[in-house]
């Protein structure tokens, strides 16, 4: 390293999956990389609803970015924030005002809510994509059972004991079923007011169908399956409005007459869009992001006429073979990271470049409830107790990537055994408690 | 419960050590009891340390009370915040207007920090009192360590990393040991432009001994080890100035020459007073709170003339034989909770009451490090190796009494085989965060 020649640098921005996914494949090759992240650890996010309701910790589902890089040599990680770019003079731009000279770039921020132009329900509905976002909706729910217990009106405890997810995707259906186990089974004898198994669960989802990713016959079973848990499921229903106190549906695509429904917790799982950095830097490169925010990349995940300068995961805009951006999962991301480590590798040893980028689509999962998941792969539908078997093996078999997570198997294990959850915590109000002390 | 009969009523104040035990105590008995407390957690505030230097995750050392108190069907948890008494009427007043009435009454709040008049200092030297305290002071040390790894400033650099812990009781041991750990071992590796190793960690300590409580043999022998891990101990030195980026203090018992540490990180871990809800039930009680803000009880844990208003815990100041104050430990907190719980089974009951409340005094520890720590029981003195067992034993005795804590001993274990901390994660600059991305 210290050899006096200047080697190839390599800055990525994020680590999450796909640009953790990169860095690793630059292992022990003749370039210096610098990760750059605003955050100091590596977020599983697909178990993020795990911690949002107790579950897990918010430790289980982290690994601090410098620990999982200790061992790369080549490797350094740099706590900061990116605002800007000069693609020109090869530097990205921190807010602290450092430059930092880069050979090649990767971009890789992902995305972030997106409520669709009306910014102001996001204060109602949280959306689920950090740390704490998960214990902020973690409280959330737990006071609301607390506020239940304590409150002597009817229609205020009903209102109390109504959780409205917007959104029937994968993120939906986990927190859906999530919060009704949590009702249902873990606190099920620990209230003396209120039943907590009297919770309503509502999903709305604009669509036809919950899981719109997966094939009609497994939406319908996760359909059955939520409604055997007591989750009710709208369908073609348009949330048009969302206050403290209730959120405004329209049923039938849309169309059909706007009807209210009382609650004090909703969950954002319906839409999300490319990070802000993504229109910084599609402006620096001379492009234009898609309406979901992304940044349109070629089909080797460059960007517009920068040979040196990529973008990989949620906030790329790929092209698919149907014509269709890829989706916004963690496979596409690590694929596409990986993918860039070899094709810098290859350009900097001076070899021909590789093709374009294929995603292989091992395929897609998503968890209902205790026991119970769907699944596709190749061909293949999985659903119940076998699916849900699988989901566990691949996401414990991902986790022990980076470090040793059998205590997350352990926890796992145990509240299926006892349908505890450890992590009820209500925590976070730090200065109105220091206030109010 | 529903016979027609109105039960005694017991409030209890405060799921600590104190409150919890005095619960647990009226299991079954006929008696209504009702648990206030502002969280929805029991916190085992002893290895809060650990939390606060990534090494355990606040849900491994918090319970939430309802899942303890699920099965004591005579007991309701109420989240609430306490503001006055109407000891008269026997009332206890909440923040949001509701009156709850009580029979007996036990108050158990405990201690919060005490910054001796320099309330001020709290802002740059937080203590260790909530979860909130412990992941706030995990941000600040791991975030002064990737300061330090960004900054070119020599001296910069040094005071990042110079971690000044203020007093040298068993708090100040642990938090000074467990940093130095973290530096030392843990992060290791995982700096390019710093060395941790290079930190420097330095207790300030008022008297001339560290663990003053302790026998003078363990004091010196604890003093021993702290400087064969590299901690700079300086005693007899007293701290009067605390800011952002410097702590000036006064050698030779306040009488030599104030001289100046430049430090970016300070820990407070010096003093406690009673919680501010002591004055307000001494004022009710037409007592006085000590100099501590602890409130006076009589032999038998009770309040002035009020033979129903009992104070257990840290919140009190029970005299001892010697005529001092009992220690705030844990151990005084539970032996007076369940004291009070059988001298109120037996007023109920119509029984002659029993003696006086008498400390058993088991005896005391403090853990140092890895495999070191200090003990004595019953004239017995441990320390080293064998101090560390028995410590690490009858803390998780303690855990394991109240929910299956089987993944702190795991992770404790594991966290001694690889030296590893798998909680250091920087958190909780929620609005910070999202204002900036």
């Amino acid at each position: 390293m210290s050899d006096g020649v200047a080697k190839h640098k390599v800055v990525i921005i994020g680590g999450g999956f796909g640009g953790l996914l990169a860095a690793q494949g630059l292992n022990k090759q003749p370039v210096d990389v610098t990760m750059i992240d605003r955050r100091n650890f590596h977020l599983f996010q697909p178990l993020l609803y795990q911690v949002a309701t107790g579950g897990l910790s918010p430790a289980n589902i982290a690994s601090p970015l410098r620990g999982i890089l200790r061992k790369q040599r080549n490797t350094r990680v740099l706590l900061g924030e990116v605002n800007g770019f000069d693609l020109a003079a090869k530097q990205v731009k921190l807010k602290d005002g450092t430059d930092i000279p880069f050979d090649s770039l990767i971009v890789a921020t992902g995305s972030t809510h997106h409520y669709f132009g009306h910014d102001q329900w996001e204060q109602f509905a949280p959306g689920l994509k950090t740390i704490e976002d998960a214990t902020e909706i973690r409280r959330r729910v737990l006071s609301a059972f607390e506020k239940a217990e304590r409150s002597n009106d009817a229609a205020e405890r009903a209102r109390l004991l109504t959780f409205v997810v917007v959104g029937g995707g994968p993120t939906g259906v986990e927190m859906a079923g999530a919060i009704r186990e949590l009702a249902l089974h873990t606190m099920r004898y620990d209230f003396r007011a209120i039943d907590p198994a009297a919770c309503k669960v509502i999903i709305v989802e604009g669509q036809g169908r919950v899981l719109g990713a997966f094939h009609e016959s497994l939406s319908a079973k996760a359909l059955k399956s939520l409604n055997n848990m007591g989750i009710e499921v709208k369908l073609d229903c348009h949330v048009i409005e969302i206050t403290a106190d209730h959120v405004m549906v329209k049923p039938d695509g849309g169309k059909g007459e706007a009807y209210r429904i009382d609650t004090a917790n909703v969950v954002w799982g319906a839409g999300v869009k490319g990070s802000p950095l993504g229109k910084i830097l599609a402006t620096a490169a001379g492009v234009e992001t898609d309406r979901a925010g992304r940044v349109p990349v070629n089909a080797d995940c460059t960007v517009g006429s920068h040979p040196n300068v990529y973008v990989v995961g949620d906030l790329a805009s790929f092209k698919g073979p149907d014509g269709k951006p890829l989706p916004g999962l963690a496979p596409v991301a690590m694929q596409q990271g990986q993918y860039v480590a070899a094709a810098i590798v290859r350009r900097v040893k001076g070899e021909s470049p590789t093709g374009h980028f294929k995603y292989w689509d091992k395929g897609a999962m998503a968890t209902i409830g205790r026991a119970q998941a769907v699944g596709e792969s190749m061909g293949f539908r999985f659903s119940g107790y076998i699916a849900w078997l699988g989901w566990l093996f691949i996401h414990v078999m991902y986790l022990a990537r980076f470090e040793n997570r059998v205590l997350v198997l352990f926890q796992w294990f145990w509240n299926y055994v006892t349908r505890n959850r450890a992590a009820r915590l209500i925590t976070g109000e730090r200065s109105a408690d220091a206030r109010s002390s």
